[in-house]
């Protein structure tokens, strides 16, 4: 039997996710934390889990920290879901919504899972280039979205790879516009301290994601999906009853325990953050854009493709966006720690001059 | 806005999985495993568990667990995709595969999440009965597989909540004649002691589901897929690319690190489940049913939802499955350990008498 006869179109046309596995020293490709829990917290956490009977099925729908993170986010714990990442979060969305218009608008470039999980789930995906400033081609999504009345709209806030905040203005212009869902990826909202969570008060087409993976707990899995009440109680079906296991669930309670640390983390990180905004301007043949994130997206004059292996050389790893258009000759960088970041700026250096 | 007008018809229509929170001090109600991990043991499992950077991403796919399991299985390790549960494969299954031929074969009663999950991806479910011994009704499935050409049959094998394994001539019957996907779920093998792997060898459309939630780690939520090379390559693409969390990665390494405890922790299980199932046998009014898994299957003279309260209010949380038709006054209790099968018993006597 050909089982690519059984595979949908669209899955074998696919590529796949790929993550970069290349192994150096410093890592500074997937806009984690540098920072780690420290080790009598970490201890503390540990002690935790342990209590945990690894024997029993987690708590469906993980319904205390449900709560706990609606009171976070100053919302009602009907509105929130917790997710296996956004990842499954932006999956059960692209399941649960009606097929009869497919369409899924994304501005790109953007994180490439609303691509890649709207088309596996048999979706169409209209993809609008942003403006020569990173920010959103009004024009051209309002034209597509009376045209095709899209399903969903997928808006990263603030963006990722470019690291700057939309237009407020233009999104709340397209949430009023469309008849879909608007999708607000808050994943680096941390680092931008903006947040259009007010906003759900006013639009129940308007749903936000939230991520507790660029502040510390990649490994752990956590992401939320807030909406109206209505919505996620139809997305509550989809939703697979035990998504989010045991462990996940102590160290999500955890953060909300220790939100100090990871706030001072956070911090420090956007102070990173400038410094090595500050760093990249002043070597020639680099040119960072200002960014609202936990990383930094700069344009060079070399190719990076022999950048980007430069710098594994030296033990570096950062996301090499080299390709056709707008990302020709990009890079990006995630904030590490002060010594990282010297490392890397040094690293860079050497391989461009 | 109507969301509802957004929202798939089937997923509407869906009531959503319900799982039973009502707290008892005895839980035999989701065939968990009954036993912990020993305390020294457990403490070996923390420290591996502490050494993972929380901040860092999870390993995509979990290669080294997909290697070992490969490995522990039989099978090469393309041939084998690690998920966040059984749950998650399936739906991944019926994500991938073509919406042409939308039918899915369920024999019932089965285990839910097929018809759950196939439904919310816009599946068309074809339920078909299994005959008075709880076996396959080969020629309704036959005639329906000529008919409909299912993309995906799902055999739950044990099945639950039946407990027995189905007939492997009728089997190996559907596998032949299937033009779709014929999905073995072995969530139950590690107590039946049969396996339908080493056919993976014969027969490139079969699926075989195994997961360690049954045998002590359903907080982990560890299943594994295990099927044709060219099929995992392409639900592979639509695998989540970092689905299994770093824990829950450490957690199945843990398994395989110490396999004798979990098969001895089995073995006491099937001893458990005879004494059990002989003891039921002696009830008057209880038909209980012979099982391959960690769970009995029985009918009741009497109606099963008030032993169902009545049990509750002894402390024991039992299935309930009392609803029109076959499973009219059936129950499903999960083997636990010595003291919680006597307790069990001596609450389902008070009850009953």
């Amino acid at each position: 039997m050909d089982i690519k006869t059984l595979i949908r179109k669209e899955v074998l046309e696919q590529a796949g996710y790929r993550v970069d596995t290349t192994s150096c020293h410093i890592k500074m490709d997937a806009m984690e934390s540098p920072f780690t829990i420290p080790p009598l917290l970490k201890e503390k956490l540990s002690e935790e889990m342990k209590k945990v009977l690894l024997n029993r099925y987690p708590e469906p729908g993980a319904p205390a920290i449900r709560k706990r993170f609606a009171k976070h986010y100053g919302v009602d714990a009907d509105m929130i879901m917790v997710g296996n990442g956004s990842d499954e979060l932006i999956q059960t969305l692209c399941t649960a919504l009606i097929d009869s218009s497919s369409a899924v608008i994304v501005p790109v470039p953007t994180f490439v899972m609303y691509r890649i999980i709207a088309i596996n789930t048999g979706r169409t995906v209209i993809e609008v280039p942003l403006d020569e400033e990173f920010d959103l081609d009004i024009e051209a999504i309002l034209t597509h979205t009376a045209m095709k009345s899209p399903v969903l709209t997928f808006l990263c806030y603030p963006n990722n790879p470019t690291g700057n905040c939309f237009s407020s203005d233009k999104i709340k212009t397209i949430i009023e516009k469309s008849l879909g869902i608007v999708v607000i990826d808050e994943a680096y909202g941390s680092f931008s301290g903006n947040t259009l969570v007010p906003w759900l008060r006013k639009y129940d087409n308007l749903v936000i994601l939230k991520t507790l993976s660029k502040v510390g707990l990649a490994a752990m899995r956590i992401g939320f999906l807030i909406g109206s009440q209505p919505l996620i109680h139809e997305l509550d079906k989809v939703r697979l009853p035990y998504n989010i296991n045991s462990l996940s669930q102590v160290a999500a309670g955890f953060y909300l325990d220790h939100m100090d640390l990871f706030l001072d983390q956070t911090e420090e990180i956007i102070k990173s953050r400038e410094r090595l905004f500050s760093a990249l301007q002043k070597i020639d043949g680099i040119k960072p854009y200002p960014s609202k994130t936990n990383f930094i997206f700069f344009s060079c004059d070399l190719d990076t493709d022999n950048v980007y292996r430069g710098l594994i050389q030296e033990g570096v790893l950062i996301k090499n966006l080299n390709s056709p258009g707008v990302l020709r000759n990009c890079m990006r960088v995630t904030v590490g720690t002060r010594e990282e970041n010297e490392e890397f700026l040094k690293a860079l250096k050497k391989v461009l001059f």
